[in-house]
């Protein structure tokens, strides 16, 4: 069974096995027979006979995991105890937490950090509100805010069954660039509600990041919001997206010695993604941007911001760089493919065409969305944001933010590795400067 | 001057001092002649005729402060550098984050708590929204929403400045219990808006703790709060302080030798603390409550929950024991206490009288609200609401806390020490039992 491509499925199989030569063998051949990826395999106790082991192993469905299981029961001297979910075991409580940067160990600290000390404080920033920056945490919080609307590629699951997703970008904001993501879960998904909601509650944070909310809502969202506030609010899916798609770009043309401004882009699925990736292109100065989708509201919007809906054999035929976000696995066809374009097939965890099948169709470049990742923008485009006390993240940031990812990537590459931190200090200081540059940095009073 | 029962000011006076016995010594001695004291004094640099040293210092305003200055700035051999504020310094970039709880060190740790492998955990919970409990920090999150309309006694100072306080108790959530404490700092004060704002929200939080939230404003608040939601809402300056409050009484009833439920409690000033003492002394037993308030409403409603209005002379001669919330200072006169009274005088930072005064005046016991201090109550109300999925925060869950606060004092003091873990342990033990056994616990699932 090949698993390439296919949404894989971690388990870790608890076994015990016999404590003789070749049984540990007979295990993982059987294994490797029936088309599964062995991880690491860790001995967890080693008994008079038996020793338990835990085996991870990658899987391509349910009901293949069930046949290994089958073939593995069947041999002599291996005994399942237990499947573990490694994935669920590392989510167990959540996977973040509010602590506390001050210690807590005496009465004296105690009536410094609480009463009476803190009214000091209090009314320290009541007399001057810019203190709030210097001696509240406000500034370094960006509210991570989704109604569950488009959670991941799985659609509209609720805020609940999203909450791993949006502790995964506080994990990402912590991690990546040290900022607090709080994320804020909405029980409502009507857009009056949304915006009243976020508004009311906008002074607990520098900065508030839309997640997954569904196109067409979350523009209006997210326009009503930046009218609205006075700090950043920025919908990941669209912007996070468009920066990271604008800096493979940018190395991609770099690379076949085109200009990215001259160039027919071709944007298959105008949904937020799509829309904002359309933006930033446009912003950038792209002058040919040629766009389809099912929805003909979607289409309109398209025209309205400059660009040219058309259909998909049109713009496979037109485009010399598509981008496709639909959601639909296999839409783009390897006969579609036109020798020498630039292919980015973004949807998760299944892409439009994968991109070993649209380079053996002849493409020049080709991505999925593993690789064009909006966590390399999100965390230091904030932070850039937030340590310039940005009123608003605008389009010269998220280029300011693409070039500095571009310019990160190793020679070949499209976009650099997520994990490298110089990357997320590189698009920090580009979006600061940015800010500053751009006129939307308040006064920092240093 | 004596800076007894006054607001204290700490400061940390960064001083050159010539390195020859006794200028040390004078130092010392012309700080403790103006009457402040001395706590720390560090050695930070050594220097060739000069060591550099802060001295903490406890004084009565920032008057008194500028009087030690000036005497100090005379002595020979002493050179002040500089006055810093050790609690601002503690304050600086908020006293909270959000932290992760799991590492981020390899792409294969990425995958699984962010795309893709954090789809499996949503669509589990997606197929079963209980996973919600496990596979989530919901359950361990808390929000402290206000809006800062009665922060600490410094009265409508809004959300932003109120911050520290909210952090405060975050510290508290985090240090005591362990829960994750989220500050939302509320952009309004209408009623309608802040319930529709916090249900919105609420599906992010295990429980709802409203803060510093003006009388009356603050009983429909939670009032309407509790109807609309399925899981815990406290607004903790009525409950926390009436739990405390409770726990107190108990243990110097006990002392006195008389019973609670037969001694007749006088409430002075009926505002979120004092009606939450009140209410929680009628749910308790108690037969004959009196109040007083400079408001007509207020008093109107204690009539309502079977108290009895009555003057402050009236409420002093007649009451056995006397809990005054008023946030005025020395509104309770000496000559007003009766031989043999308990008198809780609650005001922050400055009481209504002071307790050494009160005992002198013939009071069998006298406290402040330094001793007599939330912070013992909500970590564990909340923490065991939360183990027992309780779905509200009754009276049966409050009285059980307050016994088992009261059961952890060291015999002779009315409330044991704050920092002692012991008592968060059985409070929220407590608490977590009585939910159950009053019906408001949901399944567990184990």
């Amino acid at each position: 069974m090949n698993i390439e491509g296919a949404e894989k499925i971690y388990k870790t199989l608890r076994v015990l096995v016999k404590d003789k030569p070749g049984y540990l063998g007979r295990l993982c051949t059987v294994i490797g027979e029936h088309g599964a990826n062995i991880g690491e395999i860790a001995r967890i106790k080693v008994g008079v006979q038996f020793n338990t082991r835990d085996v991870s192993l990658t899987v391509g469905s349910e009901d293949h995991l069930r046949e290994i299981m089958e073939a593995v029961g069947k041999l002599e001297g291996i005994i399942i105890e237990e499947v573990i979910d490694p994935v669920l075991e590392l989510h167990k409580g959540g996977k973040i937490r509010s602590t506390s940067r001050v210690r807590l160990e005496s009465l004296a600290q105690m009536r410094r950090i609480y009463t009476p000390g803190v009214a000091n404080v209090c009314r320290a920033i009541q007399a001057d509100p810019e203190l709030a920056h210097e001696y509240t945490s406000i500034d370094h919080s960006v509210a991570i805010v989704t109604d569950g609307s488009a959670i991941l590629g799985l659609g509209n699951i609720g805020p609940v069954a999203g909450m791993p997703v949006m502790e995964g970008k506080a994990v990402l904001f912590d991690k990546l660039v040290g900022l607090s993501g709080i994320p804020i879960l909405l029980g409502t998904q009507d857009v009056d509600a949304i915006v009243e909601t976020v508004v009311n509650i906008a002074p607990t944070f520098g900065a508030i990041k839309l997640e997954d909310i569904a196109a067409p809502r979350c523009f209006e969202v997210e326009r009503r919001l930046m009218e609205r506030l006075d700090r950043p609010v920025m919908h990941d899916d669209q912007h996070g997206t468009a920066t990271v798609v604008l800096a493979a770009l940018l190395n991609a043309t770099t690379y076949v010695g085109v200009s990215l401004k001259n160039q027919t882009v071709g944007i298959i699925g105008l949904g937020a993604a799509g829309m904002g990736i359309g933006n930033l292109l446009l912003a950038h100065g792209v002058k040919h941007l040629i766009g389809t989708d099912l929805k003909d509201e979607a289409k309109s919007m398209l025209a309205e911001r400059g660009g040219h809906p058309t259909t998909l054999p049109e713009l496979m035929a037109q485009a010399d760089i598509v981008i496709a976000t639909t959601g639909v696995p296999g839409l783009v066809k390897e006969e579609m493919v036109r020798p020498g374009q630039i292919i980015l097939a973004l949807s998760n965890p299944n892409p439009e065409i994968r991109p070993d099948a649209a380079r053996a169709a002849g493409a020049a470049f080709a991505a999925d969305g593993r690789s064009v990742n909006n966590a390399l923008a999100f965390p230091g485009i904030f932070k850039g944001a937030l340590q310039a006390r940005a009123t608003r993240i605008n389009d010269r940031m998220k280029i300011a933010a693409a070039r500095a990812i571009a310019a990160a990537a190793e020679k070949g590459e499209l976009v650099p590795q997520i994990l490298d931190p110089q990357v997320h200090l590189a698009v920090t200081a580009a979006v600061e400067r940015a800010a500053l540059e751009s006129g939307v940095a308040r006064s920092q009073g240093d």
